[in-house]
């Protein structure tokens, strides 16, 4: 058997033990940032460190749109110029941070913490369903917009939603699919693109 | 100017930023690992960061041959099993995990640092020069493997070493270099393979 090529430290090895737990890493690259860390500075080392661990212990979910956050309630929902009553409904809070991105969007979100997925033991009183009702209750809200991902799980989750949600007086969406801008139709899947002839809209020329 | 997308959450800026300082990790593969972390439990993210800490403030180098190690001298310089009169002379930490991955060498090492580069600001005084010619200097030691790099600065700190060395009743050797095995020919470049024949060795089968 051939000795671990790890052995002189025992330090390095739980370091790169660490490093290879992140998603993507493997042993050689969890070996190229311990050693990296390992040139830095002490303090660099430590900001590193205490940014990480402040960041898993302080965060915490917006009580009314589970978005992450620093305080109680996220900027987007603090945020009077945004558009309350229109609610984007997604999986993820990378999925926020996608459509923030954009720039675009000027409601709010309700962030479900991921979608129902039996197989995976994941069902409604996991997901933040019930807080998306309460707050169509309020009789404030005007449209909510489905951004769920289309394979089984979504469409399940967008469903039972809706079940859950057409008992009042609030519009329901769905964001649009196709044919994304500038993709040619040839390397678009047949799914979409029959999709996105069935659900062709009024040609508006920019004028 | 589109607003910043990570907005939501300072403390996630800053763990987002702080992963994207390691070599070859941009913003999406930072947030990635922050989200991961925040999955994680609690004492996992302790662990992570306590052991990265850790390994930044108590690993060290080796008092004989500079290696990182946990004790005063590593594993490699007090194991009686290997050749301490046969050193081999590497840049970095790496190079020594590379040696050892083989499970073939059973001299010692000395790591250098790295390699003489004015441009990058590093002289000879930087590097343990000195420490290999103090070993050296106990006559213990008879040979002196060189594995530097074969660009100009490796070659200009093998030279320099050489001379250091030379006074000295010992051994000066440079690993082989050539054509690897399983390498085919064609795809060779053009000064590893003039070298590769001049540098022929006399054919042994293996009876």
């Amino acid at each position: 058997m051939r000795p671990d090529p790890y052995a002189p430290s025992q330090l390095l090895q739980a370091a790169v033990e660490q490093f290879a737990s992140l998603p993507g890493v493997g042993k050689k690259t969890a070996l190229r940032y311990a050693l990296h860390l390992l040139k830095q500075p002490q303090e660099r080392v430590s900001l590193f460190v205490s940014s990480l661990d402040r960041f898993r212990k302080e965060v915490r979910h917006c009580r009314v749109c589970s978005m992450i956050t620093d305080e109680e309630v996220c900027p987007i929902c603090r945020d009077p110029q945004r558009n309350h009553a229109l609610i984007c409904v997604v999986e993820s809070i990378r999925d926020v941070l996608s459509i923030e991105a954009t720039g675009e969007y000027r409601g709010v979100y309700h962030v479900l913490g991921g979608v129902i997925s039996p197989m995976d033991g994941i069902g409604p009183s996991e997901l933040t369903l019930s807080e998306l009702v309460e707050r169509v209750k309020t009789g404030q809200v005007q449209e909510v917009i489905f951004a769920l991902s289309t394979d089984m799980e979504g469409e399940t989750t967008s469903f039972y939603l809706y079940k859950l949600l057409v008992a009042y007086p609030v519009t329901v969406s769905t964001i649009a699919r196709g044919v994304g801008f500038g993709d040619d139709l040839e390397y678009a899947d047949q799914l979409t693109l029959s999709k996105s002839i069935a659900n062709r809209q009024l040609f508006t020329p920019n004028l």
